[in-house]
């Protein structure tokens, strides 16, 4: 493994190497940043935690879009110094999203497949600099990106100037483990070539045109590690109700038993899925998703797993220095494609993904709400949930029934927040069950989801409200004046129990 | 012209001719039907009244699936007979919507791009009997389609069994219109060749296997012509707006005056839009769209618009002569396809399709009903508006900005149905003007949208909303308690005017 000035390996680019602060004063007030960076993955460890520390004695306001969420706390950091005005397409700091909900950072909630698309159609705002975490700078000027591809490939073409981080912490020998494609621009965009998830159609690098970069920074720093968190009984009962499911489609004749091209959100449950995967008839699955976790490389260890394409590896220390301290091993099992690929909606409905994600509530008729709080306040954002769940051949939300001691009830009236409706989605499990909402019409998917998923709690008083609304009418019988009542009385008792 | 019996090319079928009421004899109680017809063009005109004459005096239920609405009012006869227990995935029928609506007829609201698909995923119940209005069978036991293509590939090839209506009112010389291509089933599904609207990358007719016909009928009647309606001050204003924003977007080079190909939803806007082309600069237009109107066919003979892609053709009596008398002129300027490739999410995306749709309400975020009335009581359906909207170049939605004397509000604090996420949603329009949303976070649109989009009587309490709304906080301030009152109100004083 060579380090430091090996790794640039176009020589002409040896003397852009400056510090983390210089490179952080090439920031500008007023300036759009696009950054490297998809669920703390490959992100900038160098140059936005300098400019954080440099706004503290300066005034200076970016628009800062990313991948998706950055690691080592940097968005809290950034928000904190008050370098944020506008920030997209996601986040999940907390600091961060305190700001937003205040208001005092405006933020851009975005599929994770059209930032993209935007900054090529000139629909956001042209991009001044890009960050962009690198392995090695290959000897005709392109990048090799790390863990993560993210917006990189459209930052790198777009931006007016580029900062580069080599992370010597990152193997050289993650070259041939990202696919670098490109779709053309319009009226001249052609097929995306993919058919099957291990297809590679691209470059192993990031073109770069040498003359755009301003700076080089070292860096010898990992990603932040994900956050494992054990199954507990509810990720257990909601990933056996899947796996049953599935089960039971194969026995239908509805499915093989290789499945189709899994997507599987971030989190427990999506972990606990995948590990039941380990012990059970199905094989030669592939994954055609956005991020990659500890249970992905589990299940390609386990044999049950042949492939799998994503935008990103998010993984434990452990599991990191497994996969990319053997990556002669694991080189062949997975890709890492620009989000714009990663969740195109083309591929999603070509591919027929089985797409997996997780709701904070949803509703009788089976709309879901995965990024807001009553209605206002945002968590994290849709990130390629609403990419997935349209385009997929079997959409399917998880979340548990009731939380906080039952005080809250996770099926609600109606929701307070829209991000998925209930045309995009086939099948809503709680650790109570599952219900099957394909081929119903609105008044059949209530009395499946109280009858399936609600928490015994609360099931009454959703059978109640069904009934009431089903006697007024309607194709989707709602009591408006009542729709948000449970939400009103959680913020005015702590419970939304009556 | 032939007429008859020779339409019937392939000699073994010619037995198979039977009356429409034979016909309606062989669908029983319990059957899935899947039938012909897309907004009006091309359904069945004979097998499906006469199954509503015969329900009459007999019980029988059944599940109606076709491309979209009917014409000839034959929804509302079948709804009237009590003929429909199920029916998808769209309609426009007042007798029809009425039974939805009190939950005597279930009704499946889909985008349009999909029923084909679940069928073939076997989401759905299989289809017992499909029925597909031809031109003609050709020698080898095909069907060549009239009017529209709709979901009868879908029908055709997964149905136990086609009752074929040989409409002789239709010219042979359509032959040729249609381009019939089927995607490959999972997991084999293969790339969809278009890169243009006008690539024609299929067969003239539909596979069929003639031992699957159980009956052939003959009609001669022609699909109910569209209602055409003149632009109002409303529509020509909304029409105004667009086209210069089309020509500011020109001006800043985001796009060349060619634009990209357009769909536009039905109804008088489109067509004031489309009209609004033929005075202007841009030229060598393109549509890829679900329907085309009488205004697509005025907007080819100006010389304006070269081809146009579709699943039906919908139009005045006028143009339907004009069109189908002269298909000579006119069958290298358009294409009729299955609407499962019109409306599919990989092509709209491909083709950077700007997408133009109506609503019935939206919200100061930007999120669009285009179904509910008090998000309860359907109106027709979502249609191809969501496939379209959510991977378009750009997506806009109009509205008028008040109706009924202005005491309906169509720019509201909080839908009450939600159809299109923000996400999802560029420009919005009305009469009173057009908001551009790109790049702007949930404050900035709400304070964009309440300028631009709201009628002068509801400006204010609108912006006091927002304003009340703010000082609580959040991502998307939001009052819960009064988020839905401009309904409530109207529903008991008749107007949302406090």
């Amino acid at each position: 493994m060579t380090t430091g000035y090996d790794r640039i390996r176009l020589e002409s680019l040896r003397d852009k190497v400056i510090s983390a602060e210089k490179a952080a004063d090439l920031i500008k007030d007023g300036m759009v940043v696009g950054s490297s960076g998809f669920t703390k993955a490959g992100d900038s460890k160098a140059v936005l935690p300098a400019l954080a520390e440099k706004a503290k004695n300066e005034k200076i306001k970016i628009t800062l879009m990313t991948g998706a969420s950055l690691g080592h706390g940097t968005d809290g950091k950034l928000a904190e110094a008050g370098v944020l005005s506008k920030r997209m397409p996601f986040q999940v700091d907390k600091t961060l999203r305190d700001k937003i909900n205040k208001g005092e950072i405006l933020f851009i909630d975005q599929h994770l497949s059209e930032s993209a698309e935007l900054l090529h159609n000139k629909n956001l705002p042209p991009v001044d600099i890009a960050i962009i975490e690198a392995a090695f700078i290959d000897r005709d000027g392109s990048i090799v990106p790390t863990t993560s591809v993210g917006n990189s490939v459209t930052f790198a073409a777009l931006a007016k100037h580029v900062i580069i981080e080599i992370n010597t912490a990152v193997s050289e020998d993650v070259y041939g483990i990202h696919d670098i494609y490109q779709a053309e621009n319009y009226p001249h965009r052609n097929v995306i070539p993919i058919v099957a998830p291990w297809n590679k159609i691209g470059r192993r690098s990031i073109p770069l045109d040498p003359n755009k970069v301003i700076g080089i920074v070292f860096t010898a720093k990992k990603d932040s590690p994900a956050d494992i968190a054990e199954p507990d009984a509810k990720t257990t009962a909601i990933a056996r109700h899947i796996l049953q499911f599935f089960e039971n489609e194969v026995h239908l004749g509805h499915l093989s038993d290789r499945l189709l091209p899994i997507q599987a959100g971030i989190g427990k449950v999506a972990n606990a899925v995948l590990m039941g995967f380990k012990d059970s008839n199905f094989y030669d699955l592939t994954m055609f998703s956005e991020v990659l976790q500890d249970s992905t490389f589990d299940l390609i260890d386990s044999g049950k797993l042949s492939f799998a394409s994503a935008s990103s590896v998010t993984v434990s220390e452990a599991c990191y220095e497994r996969v990319f301290g053997n990556l002669q091993k694991y080189r062949e099992k997975f890709v890492l494609r620009p989000q714009n690929i990663s969740n195109t909606p083309g591929l999603i409905r070509r591919l027929g993904v089985i797409a997996i994600n997780t709701a904070i509530e949803f509703d009788i008729y089976g709309n879901v709400n995965s990024t807001h709080i009553s209605g206002t306040k945002i968590m994290n954002g849709i990130g390629g949930s609403g990419d997935f769940a349209r385009n997929a051949y079997l959409s399917i939300f998880v979340t548990q029934a009731a939380s906080k001691e039952n005080a809250i009830s996770h099926v609600l009236p109606m929701i307070s927040h829209v991000d998925h409706t209930e045309h995009d989605v086939d099948i809503l499990v709680t650790d109570i069950g599952l219900a099957d909402l394909r081929g119903l019409a609105p008044r059949e998917r209530a009395q499946a989801i109280i009858d399936n998923c609600a928490h015994p709690d609360y099931r009454d008083e959703l059978q109640s409200y069904f009934d009431r609304a089903c006697e007024r009418g309607g194709h989707t019988p709602h009591l408006l004046e009542e729709a948000f009542s449970w939400h009103i009385r959680f913020s005015e008792t702590g419970s939304m129990k009556k």
